[in-house]
C-alpha cells in the first residue's frame, strides 16, 4: 500500500530530468523565484478560498529522499551520478512565503512564492501545485455550498464518492476550513480534529425484520443522538409514523427529546414540507430535519426558496470533488533568477494572451476601506515595495491602462507571509478552528457582488506601476525579437 | 502527515455507530451480504472499465485497528466496552468476490460482492465505494481518451491537478491500465511499475538567457532522450527553428535522431500542421510532435478530423479528475441475511424507482456469441445458478418485460470470482501489464455501438427468471404494507 511518509518523489518526472540538466550545466545552485497562481476562478465564480498550505509545509519539512527512491532513480540507468549523490546529500533550504490558508484570492495573484536552489524549488512544483489546487478547490465549492444554505449547517458527507484516500480527508478538512460544520470522515477528526457526524445508513434499517424495530434499537442505542433515516421504505406512510412512534415509546419515557430525522431521497422540498407538519403535530416541534441526496449550492438555494423545511444539510459528491468543476488550474512560475547580486526578471510569453507571465518577485498588498473595513482591490508589488496608506494611492488595470481609480482613506496588509526561512520553518501554523474563524472573518470583507454565483463583479487585482512597467519592458524586447 | 497504511478509519462515521449498534443488538454475527453497483454511467457513456480492486485486496489484508485507532474512539466517550473490545479484537473474515480489474462493466449488475458478519462488511462500506468509484471513474475516462486517440499514444500528465497524492497515484495506474501508455507520475512507477514519460517544463526553457541555449544545454545532456519544449517564446519563429538548429548542431554530429517536439498552447492543430512541415523541409520526418494542454476525448478527436499532425498526446486535467464529470456512484447495499440456514433478501424501495435494489446472493454471467466472440448480454442471476450454453436461453427486459430474445450458439463467463475466502486472501492478483491487455482483449468484445461517446446502445443487463420473481415478489410484499 502507498505510504504517504515518502512523497518525494510524486513529482512529474521532468523535474528530475530538468534537476539532472541543471547539475549537467552547473546551475543546481543558481537561485531562483518561483510563483504560484491560478488564471480563472472554478464554477465562473468570483474568489477562491486559499488552502493547501499546511500540507506544502509538511512536505517540505520531510523532503528527503530514501533508500528506495535513490535504488528507484539508479535503476532508470538514465540518471549520473552527480544526480544520485544531489539527491541522497538533499537538504532542504529554500525560502517561501504564502498567503495564509483560509484567505479569499483572486486571479493572477501568487499565493505562495519559492525562493531557491532552482535543482530545489523545481521538483517540488508538482506537490505544491497538487495541494494547493486541490485543497483550495474544495474550500472554495464549499464556501459556496455554506453561503446558500443561508446559516443554516452543512455537513460534508462525501468520501466514498472522493478521488481517492487524500482526497477524502484533506476534502473534509478544507471544507471545514471554509465553513462546514463537520464531516462523516472518522478519520479526518483522528488526523485533523474536524468535527465528526452521523448516525445509520438504509442498511441498518434494512437488517432489522421491520423499520420500527430498527429506529427502535437505535433510539434505545443511541438517545441522546438520535437522527433517524426515515426513507427506506416510504418517507411519509412509514418513516415518520415509525419516527413518531419511537420518539414516543422509548425516548419520551426517559425525558429526551429527539434529535433529528434524515431524508435522502424523493422530492426534498415536498418531503420535508409534509414531515415537518407530521412532526410539528405530534408534539416535535424542536426536531431538526436533515436533507442530503446530491446537494450542491443551486439545489440548496432552490429548496430554500420554495419553502423546504430543512434544518441541516449532508452534501456529498458535488462538494467532495467540486464535481460541477473539478480543477483549479493553479500554475508554477519561473519568475526571476539572482545573478551577480541582482534579480533578472523572467517571463514566459504564450500565443495565448492569458498564459503570459508577470515576472519578478513580489508581494500582494490588500486595500482595505477604513470606512467599512471591506477590501478595495489587491495589489501586484515588487517585493520589497511598501504601499504608503496615508497617502493617495492610484490604481489601475493592468490591461485597459486608463481605468483608474485614486484610493484614500485606507489600510493596507500584506498578504503573503514568510513561511520558510532558509529551509527552516518560521510558520506557526494555526489550528483549524482558527483557520475557520479567519476565512469567516476575511470573506465578510469581500463585497457580495464579488460573491454571487452568476456573473459576480471582477475584484481588482492591479499591478503596482514598477511591476508593471517591468513587465512591459519585457513583453517589448521579446515581441521586437 | 497522514499515514495511508492505517486506514481502518477512513470510514464514514456512521459506520461505527452502527457497529456498536449491532453489538448492543446481539446482531454483530449476523452474516449480511452486500452488493457493490453502480446506477449510470459518466458522461452518458456505454461502459464502464473496472478498476480498483487492487486497493480493495491490500485494504482488507491489512484491516485492523492500532493504538491510535483504539485510543481515538475511547476518547470520544460515545462508544460501548463491547465496541472497544471488538475493534481490538478485529480480525478480517468476510467471503469477496469481484469483477477483476479491467473488465467493461454495466449499471446495474454486481462488481463487488462482500458476505460477512454485518459488523464487519459495514465498516468497510467508505473505503471499498471510495477505491471503486474512483480508479473505475478515471480508467473508464483514459480508455474513452485513448480510444478518441485511435492508435496514437496517450500519456497521463495529470499529478498537479489530481485531487489529492492517492489521486495522482492511483489515477496514474487506472489511465495505464485502460490504455495510456505511460504516466509523468515518478512514484506510479516507484510503487506500481507503470511506466515514466517526461522531459523538460517552461522554466527549464526560462530559466537559461536564450531558448537556443536551453535547447541545447538539453540535447547534450539528454540526446537520446531529445524531446524539445517549443511554445516558450513562439512556436514557429522561434521554438521550431531553434529546435531544428539544435537537432542539426548537436544531435547529428553524433548521428543521433531526435525524439520529438511538444507544444502545449496555441492553436494546436494550425501549429502542429506548420511545424511538421518546418520538421519535415529540414529531415526530421522521423521527429515525433507530442501536443498537449486541456486535452479530452472530444478536443483530439477533433484535431485529428482537422489533419493535426500529432504523433503522440500528453492529457492531465481532463482525465485525471474525469473533468467533464467526476464522479462514478458506485453504492453499497444489503441485500441478504442468513437466518436459520437460509438467505432472507433484502430490498430498499425509494421513491426513486432508479434507487430501488435488487436482493439476494448473486453471481453475473456475460454471454459472448459463438459466431464473433463478441458480448450479448450480461445476466444477473441467483449465486448457485447455471447458465446452460448447450441450451437456447432466453433473456428479457426486467423492467419491459415483454421485450423478450432468445440466445442460441453462445458461451458463458461468470464475472465476478472468489477473492477472499473466510478472511484468507485466495485471488492471484495480476501485474499491471496483465490487466492492461485483459482491459483490451475485453473491451474488444464489446461492440462499437456501446462504445461511442454520444448516445451509445444501452448494453443489455438483465436478470435471470428466479432473480426476477423473488424480486417482484418483495416489491407487492411492500408495495400492500
Amino acid at each position: 500500500m502507498l505510504r504517504v511518509d515518502n512523497l518525494a518523489t510524486l513529482s512529474d518526472f521532468y523535474e528530475f530530468t530538468m534537476l539532472d540538466g541543471f547539475i549537467s550545466t552547473g546551475r543546481q545552485d543558481t537561485i531562483g523565484y518561483y510563483d504560484i497562481y491560478f488564471r480563472s476562478v472554478p464554477d465562473n465564480g468570483g474568489y477562491v478560498i486559499a488552502a493547501g498550505l499546511e500540507s506544502i509545509i509538511e512536505y517540505m519539512k520531510t523532503l528527503t529522499f530514501e533508500k528506495e527512491d535513490i535504488d528507484y532513480f539508479k535503476k532508470l540507468g538514465v540518471f549520473s551520478s552527480e544526480f544520485i549523490d544531489y539527491i541522497t546529500n538533499f537538504k532542504f533550504e529554500c525560502d517561501v512565503w504564502a498567503v495564509p490558508e483560509g484567505t479569499p484570492v483572486f486571479p493572477g495573484e501568487p499565493l505562495v512564492i519559492i525562493r531557491g536552489p532552482v535543482a530545489q524549488a523545481q521538483l517540488m512544483e508538482t506537490m505544491i501545485l497538487l495541494c494547493i489546487n486541490h485543497q483550495s478547490l474544495i474550500a472554495t465549492k464549499a464556501h459556496r455550498i455554506v453561503r446558500a444554505a443561508d446559516g443554516r449547517s452543512v455537513m460534508e458527507f462525501g468520501s466514498r464518492r472522493a478521488q481517492g484516500y487524500s482526497a477524502a480527508v484533506l476534502g473534509a478538512r478544507a471544507a471545514y476550513i471554509a465553513g462546514c460544520s463537520s464531516t462523516s470522515c472518522t478519520i479526518a477528526d483522528r488526523e485533523y480534529s474536524i468535527p465528526i457526524a452521523g448516525t445509520m445508513a438504509h442498511s441498518w434499517v434494512s437488517l432489522f425484520p421491520t423499520e420500527y424495530e430498527a429506529f427502535s434499537a437505535y433510539a434505545k442505542r443511541y438517545p441522546n443522538n438520535c437522527v433517524l433515516l426515515v426513507d427506506t421504505y416510504n418517507v411519509l406512510k412509514s418513516g415518520i409514523p415509525n419516527a413518531i412512534k419511537v420518539f414516543d415509546e422509548v425516548l419520551k419515557p426517559q425525558g429526551i427529546r429527539p434529535l433529528g430525522i434524515r431524508i435522502d431521497s424523493g422530492d426534498i422540498t415536498y418531503l420535508t414540507k409534509k414531515s415537518r407538519a407530521m412532526l410539528d403535530k405530534a408534539g416535535y416541534e424542536d426536531c431538526k430535519i436533515v436533507a442530503s441526496n446530491s446537494l450542491d449550492e443551486y439545489i440548496i438555494q432552490d429548496t430554500i426558496m420554495q419553502g423546504a423545511k430543512i434544518d441541516m444539510f449532508g452534501v456529498g459528491e458535488r462538494l467532495i470533488t467540486s464535481k460541477s468543476d473539478p480543477v483549479l488550474g493553479g500554475v508554477y512560475k519561473l519568475v526571476g533568477v539572482e545573478e551577480n547580486g541582482g534579480i533578472i526578471p523572467k517571463i514566459k510569453l504564450s500565443e495565448n494572451v492569458s498564459k503570459i507571465t508577470t515576472p519578478c518577485f513580489k508581494q500582494v498588498y490588500r486595500l482595505y476601506s477604513n470606512e467599512n473595513d471591506m477590501a478595495i482591490a489587491d495589489v501586484v508589488t515588487l517585493h520589497d515595495e511598501i504601499i504608503d496608506d496615508t497617502k493617495t494611492y492610484e490604481i489601475f488595470d493592468p490591461e485597459y491602462t486608463w481605468k483608474r481609480k485614486k484610493i484614500t482613506d485606507f489600510y493596507v496588509r500584506p498578504l503573503l507571509v514568510r513561511i520558510f526561512d532558509k529551509g527552516q520553518c518560521v510558520y506557526d501554523m494555526p489550528d483549524v478552528k482558527q483557520i475557520k474563524k479567519y476565512c469567516e472573518g476575511q470573506t465578510i470583507t469581500i463585497w457580495e457582488e464579488v460573491k454571487r454565483f452568476e456573473n459576480p463583479h471582477k475584484y481588482y487585482v492591479d499591478l503596482s506601476q514598477k511591476l508593471w512597467d517591468i513587465k512591459q519592458e519585457l513583453l517589448a524586447k521579446y515581441a521586437n525579437d
